[in-house]
């Protein structure tokens, strides 16, 4: 599937589905309404793959992993080393991301789209590596939009094979030291708010490095002008190659009717991507959390989304969208197994 | 155990415990703190269990059953015959509760402590009847101070067994239509605020019911004026069996060191009871989510806990504990199961 074939299969979700599966939730025993999130979320899964008695789905986080030029502006708290050496950790198991999958059943799936070392062969690892990292996007645009596209492109395969796979459900997930300056980047442009407000402190950066954050990048939004009614433009420009990857499985996920259950800022930033590319997929989201990271919020507001869970997370990876698809999992049990007022023989409201 | 045992038994957490958890934390392959919530989870319960590398434990919820005399005030939405339905209901695992502990791997535990049905002998049902139901509070005592010990000690009793059992996480749920009038009476004394305030509309009354509920416990608090100093008093003049059973395994879990997983507003007004008997039991309390039911915000304040979850929920039965334990068990994985930094061989912040 090539990224226009993603953007041009995308359809609105299925309404009476949604309603059809809102009507089974209100013939269960207990008050109408009163799971609240959990029936929105079981309702609005009906709606986005047209199964009004969805299973609990197979599911995969994917997490993307690159480097960014722009580190060498120490933006970060941690040597760029850090992303391949954490993709090793992920590889063996021992991440966040790792503990939170299995805790709810998913497959963590990691994907080097554009990391700056050579891993060679790994099992484990898809490599789909665009570049060995992207450019730095103070001097010059961070990746070509050739990349751009290839990258997004990546994440549609990604997605599409997945589907064939039998996975309905997808989570998303990012590594990438930098990337939070990337995302701030993007988030600014699609969201237009100045780049102080939507800037955090990453994974700890310090108080000078934090200043240098803003000021590298609005340096590079005046440098660049990136045109926000041309997502693979801001994509190319102030981008990273793992938010182009998770922008692409959200496509890619849309247009095959998978549900995508975000993480943080980094995937919010690709979601708004996605979005600009094609709105419809908006309705296809999951948001698990919100971040500490001040961004995110500017970026769940953007997309109308209301996350599940707030617990101060900001570790990306996917961790977050790990906790948010055992939300999903809990709301589709409520759906599918729960006994019914007529079943259980339980008496109806006395009004 | 005796309810005056498990007041006495019930010490402070393990500071350091709870320190030397979190230096553990601190080492393992993510940015100091990035795991939020998941994190000071992690190091509560090991504060409260004493364990620094805790497992996972075995996980009971229990859900109290019980009825209430004022509902022929007519303060709810269902009549009282749901009560005894959905203890059938969570006997044969159609209800809420049923789907959501399974989904966590937790057992349910059923006790009927004051519903107004004779269900005989049933497999899985534990018969600690005290009545058949409270008195009509508007009118007398909900029950004596006799029955309020009783109550309190059938908890204390099931929190000690379990305790013995092996288990090492409770989960507290209720079942008992009008019991959010009994809740909203006792937390308008424990926290001392208006009944407007704090009285919302429980499974979904209509304005007219709303109203006469409000009315109800007003006039029921004038009538007897429960000490807020003696939470027996208090529990005994408007409270429920219910109630009491839950303040009673919060007593007895936190005198054997084992955390409880509150539910919504009912487990949150019990907290505030046994919290009143003995305050350091605030400290092995974790709040699962907060509720829609107005009175919980209250409770939450006064006890000083902060939701892990805000779902919009509204059901009871520990159908939110259930979901709280299933992030208390991620919590505790993230603590036990990640590679640190050295394992990982991933460098530190730069600094």
């Amino acid at each position: 599937m090539t990224l226009q074939d993603a953007i041009d299969q995308v359809r609105a979700v299925d309404r009476d589905c949604r309603t059809r599966a809102q009507g089974c939730l209100d013939r269960l025993t207990k008050p109408t309404g009163s799971l609240g999130r959990l029936e929105e979320i079981a309702a609005r899964y009906a709606g986005m793959t047209g199964e009004e008695r969805p299973k609990v789905p197979r599911t995969a986080v994917f997490t993307f992993a690159a480097d960014h030029g722009v580190t060498e502006e120490r933006v970060s708290a941690y040597p760029s080393a850090v992303t391949a050496q954490m993709v090793l950790n992920f590889l063996k198991g021992g991440a966040g991301v790792n503990v939170l999958a299995r805790h709810v059943g998913a497959e963590v799936r990691v994907v080097d789209i554009g990391v700056a070392y050579d891993f060679g062969s790994l099992p484990g690892l898809a490599n789909r590596k665009i570049a060995h990292g992207t450019r730095n996007l103070l001097r010059e645009s961070a990746m070509t939009r050739d990349q751009a596209i290839r990258a997004l492109e990546v994440g549609v395969a990604l997605a599409a094979a997945a589907a064939d796979e039998g996975i309905g459900l997808l989570g998303a997930g990012d590594m990438g030291i930098g990337n939070t300056t990337a995302s701030a980047a993007i988030t600014a442009v699609m969201t237009v708010q100045s780049v102080v407000r939507i800037t955090g402190h990453g994974t700890g950066v310090d108080e000078a490095g934090y200043q240098r954050k803003i000021a590298v990048i609005e340096q590079a939004l005046q440098r660049h002008h990136p045109d926000r009614s041309d997502p693979i433009d801001v994509l190319a420009k102030v981008g990273g190659f793992e938010i182009a990857g998770i922008a692409g499985l959200i496509l890619g996920g849309a247009a095959r009717r998978v549900p995508i259950v975000l993480d943080g800022f980094i995937t919010g930033a690709a979601a708004l991507i996605a979005a600009g590319l094609q709105p419809h997929c908006r309705d296809y989201l999951i948001a698990s959390h919100v971040s500490v990271e001040c961004g995110h919020q500017a970026v769940l507001k953007h997309l109308d989304l209301t996350p599940l869970l707030d617990l101060r997370l900001r570790l990306g990876e996917g961790t977050g969208a790990c906790l948010g698809i055992g939300l999903v999992q809990a709301a589709l049990k409520i759906l599918t197994q729960m006994a019914t007022f007529q079943e259980a023989g339980v008496s109806a409201r006395s009004e």
